[in-house]
């Protein structure tokens, strides 16, 4: 009763007890327990001690300058500009990144990076946001009224799950996400108490979308909760897939039929790397399906400073496009967006350059674009790498990284090993990370924190890691998982 | 049913009928109907359109840039070196921001302000907050493990009261708040499903909060809910009522009592303008009530880059302390500040400048203590020129503005004009301050959006305005008011 239970938490009002069941419910692998741990050992070494290995090598997330990537120089000028607009009389600062900045401070109450924006963003920003997708688009229409600036992807994506969510019992909204997943969805869907309705990428096709699983899960899921809304993630996390046009047809198409709200998030849709594939835009394709299908289906799609070449994680820029939302919803979505006043204007400036970069006239392009494709290339060339070293080892294998920042191998974990995890209270996925951690310095997220098929087995990694540092991570890998499955004797 | 639902929605399935219905419950009236019509007006008049004056003077938020506001040197320094650190070469920026800049980006991944930080924030910054609140409290323990940066004070707010809220019918949560309140909480109650429970401050005593009135709020509040929390702003907004050591020690008392989690906002704490009142932390004030308190009561406060002296809105910077939370809660804290993954970084770094200001040694020790008191005094002065002028109308009745950005003057509305807004369907300081938007350009928030007790009516204004704009504003209040008594013949 109440009187023992204050006793025993020392009278504290929140305890595990009284804890929101919602937020206990959530999960966040990408920083979760392994990520934890590796920050423990990494302070280890750093104290002196000593561990068969020198350093942690962090590839648990999608952190590019953490990982030694060097930020765009145009868009840091541009910001700072913004910020200490004293350099405007610089001779340093070339003359399109002050037009840029002088606009862009234009837009700002009192011209100040330091004042609230509207809700919405910076009118400008929006602007150009518009019109860098009906160029990315080839022509397709966008209305700067459509587009909202976020506090990165994160918060949109949670933003729009919020509006959506609603219902108790067999009537709790029902949203659709790929297994394996971006975990921010699973940990949204809980935090919210929705229903959480997987649809399984196929590992065989190269984790393509399977719209007849589309259909069984949505089916399945309609006899004990009312599906809302579909989640896709193109180019995909963590699988790295790119989605062939003809299946964002089919999905939109589902959608349509089905009447569910599409979340598309395509926060790597410049992080394409093998040239049989190409990103599409769920706008776009929607387009070129006729109004029947333009003028209807509700659409939110989701960009980020966070990834594509510039990396800017730390920024939380970010932006979504609604397309379709009734008007009168519109204004919830505004009211709703207010309460928490603006997104970070400096992440909104850093937006701006992304979409509206150097052009060929203009002094700071061939730098710019110099930079632009020297992160792009390092990037499909450790994707091809990667893919390439992994699946050289026996009991690992490694759909190809066709974009977005990831591999996503599945890895043979001998049965032995399986039950001392199970014996352990462990997923065996998670074991396997801890040990891989615990004897390499290698940091990866295990698949059981994206979701995966039973009985399959997986670990995350991304590709970010400079060349060098890639290829001593992949060795470390490959010698590890051999000792392993030795000595769970499933080798020889 | 379902089928005709669908036909005379156009088939959608995002609908005001299918909206979260919490969403809707949300109001937030500093950027409400208002404020949008002011920006309509505004854009009217760009237009080239004619109204009875020449500019909306918008004094609806607390948005000091945006009203002329110049930001501090040296924090703009600080930021833009550590958004392009190739000016750490450049000798117009001063030796100690260029140290600052230097050791927070040391703390960052890859040394870049565009990594993600760790979801509390970067450690050596939460440790310069646990030193300045150490100073602030003249040696009271802070530890910077209970440090926590936020996007903007909000997100704080939001994710602790995330933590508190949980239960259904009578076992919600009950969160206490003052009336008058700023409605970034009662948004987050509605949103979150909580029962908002009201104490009223205490308008004949300069909005003091009454200690007896917090006994009779939560008495009532327990034969329908389970309050947990109690919200407390000091300095107050919208009251700008600044409390007194005893009155703090009085609600810890209570919280002690009551077993109640504490959130002391104190965003406002460098914003004291009057002789004879000083900022007091709820921290301070536990510490020195002895270890009883300081060891039980859990409390979270609050701070901000957006006010005090700097009014760095844009940055969304801000940080939590949180002192006696279970250490399991801690770890579900930091779980759920992961999902969103971190604070922007620039806010950040511009709350270390804040905490970590020029020091009397320092080269930019001057101007930085002489921009800082040319802001605090500017307000302290607009603070007593608006209460005086507000004092001499007739009808309107305004208690000293003690600190904070804003003034809360009670409004006389004639019972002709009260009928006339109630035919309309509005409240009726709406109507007046729709009406003084209309009439005169000035924007001001209307006492409902915060609460007030039935039957008074309110308006909320800033005294952001430069001194000269404030006398206009003042000047154009004080003649609208009295021929809107005029025309409501409550005068003569
Ligand atoms: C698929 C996907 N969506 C959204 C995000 C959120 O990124 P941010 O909030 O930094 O924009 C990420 C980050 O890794 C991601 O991988
Ligand atoms: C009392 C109070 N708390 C919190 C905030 C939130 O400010 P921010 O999120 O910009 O830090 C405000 C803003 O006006 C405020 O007045």
């Amino acid at each position: 009763d109440q009187t023992s239970h204050l006793i025993c938490n020392g009278g504290k009002t929140l305890t595990m007890d009284t804890l929101n069941p919602q937020v206990k419910a959530v999960e966040y692998a990408v920083r979760g327990p392994i990520v934890i741990k590796a920050g423990e050992i990494e302070k280890y070494l750093e104290e002196g001690g000593t561990k068969p290995f020198s350093e942690v090598i962090k590839a648990n997330i999608g952190d590019a300058h953490a990982m030694g990537q060097q930020p765009i120089t145009f868009l840091r000028q541009v910001v700072a500009l913004c910020t200490f607009p004293e350099l405007m009389d610089s001779p340093s600062f070339p003359e399109d990144a002050k037009w840029r900045a002088r606009r862009i401070l234009q837009g700002c109450g009192g011209h100040s990076l330091g004042s609230y924006s509207a809700s919405p963003g910076v009118e400008c920003i929006r602007k150009d946001i518009a019109a860098y997708i009906e160029q990315r688009d080839e022509g397709v229409p966008s209305d700067w009224e459509n587009i909202y600036l976020t506090t990165g992807a994160s918060d949109g994506i949670m933003t729009i799950l919020r509006l959506l969510v609603s219902g108790k019992d067999s009537s709790r909204t029902g949203v659709m996400i790929p297994i394996p997943q971006y975990p921010l969805y699973s940990a949204a869907i809980s935090e919210m108490d929705a229903v959480q309705v997987n649809y399984y990428l196929d590992e065989d096709n190269c984790w393509a979308l399977d719209i007849n699983e589309l259909y069984r899960a949505y089916q399945a899921a309609k006899l004990h909760c009312q599906p809302k809304v579909i989640c896709i993630i193109n180019p995909g996390n963590p699988t790295g897939q790119v989605q062939s046009k003809k299946c964002i047809e089919e999905v939109l198409h589902f959608a349509y039929e089905e009447n569910l709200f599409v979340m598309s998030d395509e926060v790597y849709q410049d992080n394409v790397y093998t040239p049989d594939c190409q990103f599409h835009s769920f706008k776009k394709v929607l387009y070129e399906m006729g109004p029947e299908y333009f003028n209807s289906v509700e659409l939110a799609s989701f960009h980020s400073t966070s990834k594509g070449y510039t990396g800017e994680c730390g920024f939380r820029g970010g932006y979504m496009e609604v397309i379709n939302m009734d008007p009168e919803v519109k204004a919830q979505l505004v009211k709703l967006l207010s309460v928490r006043l603006c997104p970070p204007l400096a992440g909104q400036a850093a937006m701006d350059v992304i979409v509206n970069p150097p052009q060929p006239d203009e002094h700071s392009y061939k730098q710019f674009h110099q930079e632009k494709s020297s992160v792009l290339g390092a990037l499909a060339d450790k994707a091809k790498l990667t893919e390439q070293i992994l699946n050289a080892v026996p009991g690992i294998k490694c759909n190809p990284v066709q974009g977005a920042m990831y591999a996503f191998p599945r890895i043979f974990i001998p049965p032995k090993a399986v039950e001392e995890a199970k014996a352990l209270g462990m997923q065996p996925d998670m074991f396997y990370c801890l040990r891989l951690l615990e004897e390499t310095g290698i940091c990866v997220v295990p698949g059981s924190g994206f979701g995966q098929k039973d009985g399959t087995y997986h670990f995350r990694m991304t590709i970010l890691p400079s060349i060098e540092k890639l290829k001593v991570l992949l060795g470390k890998v490959r010698d590890f998982h051999i000792s392993f499955l030795k000595e769970y004797s499933a080798l020889e």
